[in-house]
């Protein structure tokens, strides 16, 4: 068993949670049962108007997934969250918006369905912060592709049950993660079924 | 010659400019000598917290780069700016955050070194605005493809001297325009040298 197995806590499935983490500190990230796509942010403890960036992030990655090693930025293009481990085959998201209350409007769905950006401020609320924006998140495990006439591809995660990220703090940070609420389209799995992760703070 | 002509007004190099724009209204934007890359960005006038949003639109299109006829929407996934005409090769960006004294400084370039981050904000304070982040410009004619490993793989411009995109705003707004003052890399021509731009309202 894994060293961290003891501090694994439940995210419920379509909710978020914010977590506190020193730098150095990692945050296991578990995909339970593999087929879960979840938003992610690193804020500033200190100063949260400065926030992992995703735009920041392919600048100077070059790329525009990152890969095991690689550092993501801030909106200071100051170091922010290292990926450091990764047992997924990497396939991970940063292109793609939060889903939010419009997003599910658009899709039909009644009022006050969940989503990843009322996640990130109901979260953020919890541990008494606010931020007037929402970042562009971190898609972790999400399978969005960019074909060669540039169109934007997505379908269902390909990670396995257990699959697991790595993220180590590269300041002192307020993590948010969303286990994603989509259930219209396939991008939580073929069965459009959102369910539960794991995590701990090691 | 066009009938634009007459109202064209020129945007110095390395400078930026705002253009409010009412709902309905074009904003023609001409590469003069067809090297520069313009980071432009929309607001709503009347509340500029709701603003052109990259992650958004490529959301909504599904696609990196928009074509002609395609509307980017806003951070509220409100429709704010259709690409009514484009007589360029199309080669636009979406991916990459506008650069900053961040970006200077990494490059070894002097403090002072004007930058995109900077005209956006100063272009806004001139009309006695002010927004407490960057969003993610539309690089027009910025040269980023995405590679078959998902790099970003920058070049200078492809479009000509005089080729122009047309923006038609969705809704009162407020643009911004910034010729990109980038002269380390040859994102703005392989002579590094940035240079004055034309645009106009009709």
């Amino acid at each position: 068993m894994p060293v961290f197995s003891e501090r694994l806590q439940t995210l419920e499935a379509r909710h978020g949670v914010a977590i506190p983490l020193n730098r150095g500190q990692e945050l296991v990230v578990v995909n339970t049962h593999g087929n879960q796509a979840i938003d992610t942010w690193a804020l500033n403890r200190q100063n949260p108007d400065e926030f992992m960036s995703m735009e920041h992030s392919r600048s100077r990655l070059s790329r525009v997934v990152p890969r095991v090693g690689d550092t993501l930025v801030s909106n200071r293009r100051a170091p922010i969250l290292t990926l450091s481990d990764d047992t997924s085959p990497g396939v991970h998201d940063t292109l793609l918006c939060a889903c939010s209350p419009e997003i599910y409007r658009e899709l039909g769905c009644e009022e006050g369905h969940r989503s990843c950006e009322g996640n990130f401020h109901e979260a953020l609320a919890a541990i008494g912060l606010r931020l007037g924006c929402t970042p562009a998140p971190l898609n972790l495990f999400m399978n969005v592709a960019v074909g060669s006439e540039n169109e934007v591809i997505r379908a269902a995660p390909v990670s396995k049950p257990g699959d697991l990220v790595r993220l180590r703090a590269d300041m002192d940070v307020v993590m948010v993660l969303s286990a994603c609420p989509q259930d219209v389209t396939p991008i939580n799995g073929d069965d459009c079924t959102p369910r539960e992760i794991q995590y701990a703070v090691v």
